[in-house]
């Protein structure tokens, strides 16, 4: 697991579940860019993500809730499947109203219903050129961390 | 009610559901600076938000699924409350999917939290400030019209 923070007394906590590490790179490289005041969590597989979230005989705070002001998710992850963490990060009330954004390769419509119908916020396509990945996942982080009003 | 459009051609159907006309007109403002292609549809209460979703004895489209890409929504709102617009387009399958981003001036939390637990994808407050106001409102068209996948 990496973490890399900015601003860390009133960084937005965010997980990071991308297993590509070119991705990973990348969208690390566009939130510090972004200059937004984010504490992110990477975790690399479906598995660790779980295990992040719903910690192992702890619970996550006081409250049972998660701090996490949002949750970036891969489509294709190893061990458990981005759809799979989907169901369980919306039925588990500990952690169902932090905001997923789906953050993928995959422009199947199949996907983009689905993480819909499962509870996502929102679906971003990662685009193929390296400026507008930059970009995108730039603006993405700017929305969610200081636009976007988390339920918390 | 007003239409605005900007490249209609390609442009995104956006519902806009707000009552007061000077928010109206800096929200207006903002998603043309944003020079998104969006095609705006304006309706200023509940009541009239619901007859433009769900016309009275027309199917929405062949499908019967609205072709919206994005409602923009203010809580308070004459004759049919926002969180009861809210909780009706996320109840009917012709409009579940479709992405809802709460624009309010309420801060508060009891009105976040029940706009998530009614399945707003995103909550923005309204900055008071005049260049913030364009700002996030221009942010907020970009994101959800351009980088945003919706599921049609």
């Amino acid at each position: 697991m990496a973490t890399s923070s900015v601003h860390p007394p009133e960084a937005a906590e965010v997980l990071l579940v991308e297993d590509n590490p070119n991705d990973l790179e990348l969208t690390l490289r566009a939130l510090r860019q972004s200059k937004v005041a984010v504490s992110v969590r990477v975790v690399r597989d479906g598995a660790e993500a779980l295990e992040h979230l719903y910690p192992t005989g702890r619970s996550i705070n006081r409250q049972g809730k998660s701090a996490l002001k949002l949750i970036i998710l891969d489509l294709k992850l190893p061990k458990v499947d981005g759809i799979e963490l989907l169901k369980k990060i919306k039925s588990n009330e500990q952690t169902s109203l932090i905001p997923v954004v789906v953050l993928t390769s995959s422009r199947e419509e199949r996907d983009v219903l689905q993480s819909y119908q499962c509870g996502a916020s929102s679906y971003v396509v990662k685009p193929v050129e390296f400026e507008r990945f930059i970009d995108t996942v730039s603006a993405l982080g700017i929305y969610w961390t200081s636009l976007n009003q988390p339920p918390l």
